[in-house]
């Protein structure tokens, strides 16, 4: 680490990185299924025999994060223990028993003159993820990205370098195990900053780099970025309490959307409460939240409801709280509703709460989020959740991958065409 | 025009045109298809109403080109006659004619938990079309973005402004009688090229920008966008002629690949020919093209199997010729042959001529182009003849759209989640 540390050419390095991971990824786009899923089980049971020196790795990260004096947030984000290594390797096994989306033909049909389309999946190619603190990003991320036939460069943070890496010597064994190229998954050696940088210049050998961490991450590397991102800001996501909504599964639904846990993009940040039923649901809201350790921010007439409303700002509308803090407003109706979200949402997750079936299709069809739902929690925007396995993150762009970023966002397609002689008039 | 030429803030300009835009998607987000179905075809009545009025707007940029001493070549993509205008308001019926993408149901299914998710198409939001001397564009790519619910903001050749203005025109009669906003579709009321540059800049208002015409055009527009692309940036497209390729349907094949029309993308420029039948198969290829008008340049074993071949130099085998010229090389066998095309090509199409289905099956897997074709001629790479109905454009990425951008490539999906109460554990 440290030789590699002074490397001064920098673009010479990733240069080379990139070139290694698409010669790579030509071999993983057309490995059979088994030979991706041999790797992936092999790579499960070196991390579980390399168990010991992972913490050996990890505990030279924790004495370093330590001296820093990181956060005990961050330290817990960054600590491996039995538990997690064992979480781990479940999670690469999990993945193992996804089905192959490669090869899946999307669509088919013959043309008049005899011409057979298919239309079939085909992996990325090379995938770029750059994420901070919590080490075993690079084996969820690893996993993912071969399963569906793509190489990978990773790029951790450097607080948790060491466990990365020998992380990434469980991976570089399973491949081993499954005579795959050991460039399908590379970590770049150094944590010189000016690394990430050259990553995002890199677009001819990077077709989509997935950036996972804090808002200034992702403001950097969308400012910088010439490769496209698979990301999400932030997640201002709102529950809205319709005039029409049951009481019960309100306050039950809103205290889970905001509290459950506090600190994941799919956490409800502003309550939106339909004028009609604000008199006996606002009290009722913060009577639940409060209970549970939560403030609460409102408008004017949340703050005349109830005494325990602190005020809101402007700003408040606009921030993602990630904590026990919630804002809240009355609004006049389902079309206030949308326009609220539409001026201050995120295109995260967006949910109205509502017996009246009209309603809740007008707000399923004009909000313009990537997860929009009805009577449900917005805890649940989650690849597993969804059903779809696990997940490399959550993008609210419009473009190829939006909501949960799952192994089959993770391939393109192609059209193969079937012919026996025709030529075009 | 000449006020609007005179406009000295042309990002202020182009502000107001993107949130002008993003506003009308909203409505045109949600329109009823048969909305847009009725302006699509009142707007083809309004082009064979206005049929007069687009021919004295296109006398004058005809006029204005002559004088400018614009090449034939160019004259005549900028001409409309009665036939072309006939020609362009077919095609709006044709696309009103198409499925509503909107609001298609990809995929649903329920969780163990009551939830039902469905993924359901959604427009993109805002298109850019950004494209050189034929008005007729202006017309197409209204409709196709009109159709998939999407507000778009054209940007046309300065030569075609008076004739891409006068089509503008009847789009807007069509809109009008539907009672759609006529910001759904905006022209840039200025031949100004910065604002060109405003237009790439403009990622909060514009999803997606297509871009039409020819290599320099493209190139500054990847150097430049800050918005995604739907592009290709070149057609080297290969025909590879395999050692049990039927020889009859290669000769007729290969010419077709190349001749049929040399000015167009999917037209190949490279022929690859197995070396175990060069003998038989290069004099006659070289007799069936030079029969046709084709120069050959060929590789040291082409020149030598036929004297009417020309040498081919290294930059040869990366030209899109886009002309009655074609590069001929002789290759060891399949691998050599994919991995020229991996080497040399452009991700468009590519094609295999063989009646050997494991070559054939390996080709297809193996070249990692956007259409790869087994016994056709590279020229059928088109919306139209792939039956996708009309084509903006064809991409070459892997991201979101790739081969024919078509209705469907023009739209996005969202997660619609249904529930009864749900929280999350």
């Amino acid at each position: 680490m440290d030789a590699l540390d002074q490397t001064t050419d920098i673009d010479a390095l990733m240069h080379d990185i990139g070139r290694r991971a698409r010669a790579a990824g030509r071999v993983l786009g057309t490995a059979p299924t088994e030979a991706k899923n041999r790797a992936l089980t092999a790579a499960a049971a070196a991390l579980r025999a390399q168990a010991e020196a992972i913490k050996a790795a990890n505990a030279q990260d924790m004495a370093a994060g330590e001296a820093k004096g990181l956060s005990k947030a961050m330290l817990d984000r960054l600590l491996l223990n039995d538990a997690r290594i064992k979480a781990m390797a479940k999670g690469l096994e999990d993945v193992a028993a996804l089905p192959d989306p490669v090869g899946t033909v999307l669509a088919d049909w013959d043309r008049p003159n005899g011409l057979r389309i298919a239309r079939v999946r085909v992996p990325l190619g090379v995938i770029g993820v750059i994420y901070e603190s919590r080490p075993n990003v690079t084996a969820d991320a690893a996993a993912l990205c071969l399963k569906a036939g793509n190489a990978v460069i990773l790029r951790g943070g450097s607080e948790s370098f060491h466990s990365s890496h020998a992380i990434l010597a469980a991976v570089h064994a399973g491949l081993a195990e499954a005579g795959l190229p050991a460039d399908a998954c590379q970590m770049i050696p150094t944590t010189d900053r000016a690394a990430v940088g050259a990553m995002l210049r890199l677009s001819d050998f990077i077709d989509v780099i997935v950036p996972r961490g804090g808002k200034s991450l992702i403001e950097r590397v969308t400012a910088e970025s010439r490769v496209p991102l698979f990301k999400h800001l932030e997640g201002i996501c709102h529950t809205y309490i319709h005039a029409a909504a049951d009481p019960g599964k309100a306050r039950a639904i809103t205290v889970n959307a905001k509290m459950r846990r506090t600190g994941i993009c799919g956490a409800t940040e502003t309550v939106l409460v339909d004028r009609a039923v604000a008199a006996a649901m606002v009290p009722a809201l913060v009577e639940d939240l409060t209970a549970v350790g939560c403030a609460v921010r409102g408008c004017a007439e949340t703050q005349a409801l109830d005494a325990r409303v602190q005020p809101a700002t402007d700003a408040d509308w606009d921030t993602e709280y990630l904590d026990a803090i919630v804002s809240m407003k009355v609004v006049e109706g389902l079309d206030e509703a949308i326009a609220h979200i539409a001026a201050h949402g995120s295109d995260h997750t967006d949910a109205i709460l509502t017996e009246d079936p009209a309603a809740a299709e007008t707000f399923l069809n004009a909000v313009d989020s990537a997860i929009v739902m009805v009577n449900a929690s917005t805890q649940f925007a989650d690849g597993g959740e969804f059903g779809m396995g696990a997940e490399i993150g959550i993008a609210t762009g419009k473009l190829h991958a939006r909501g949960p970023v799952g192994v089959e966002q993770l391939t393109s397609f192609k059209y193969q065409v079937r012919g026996s002689g025709q030529t075009r008039p």
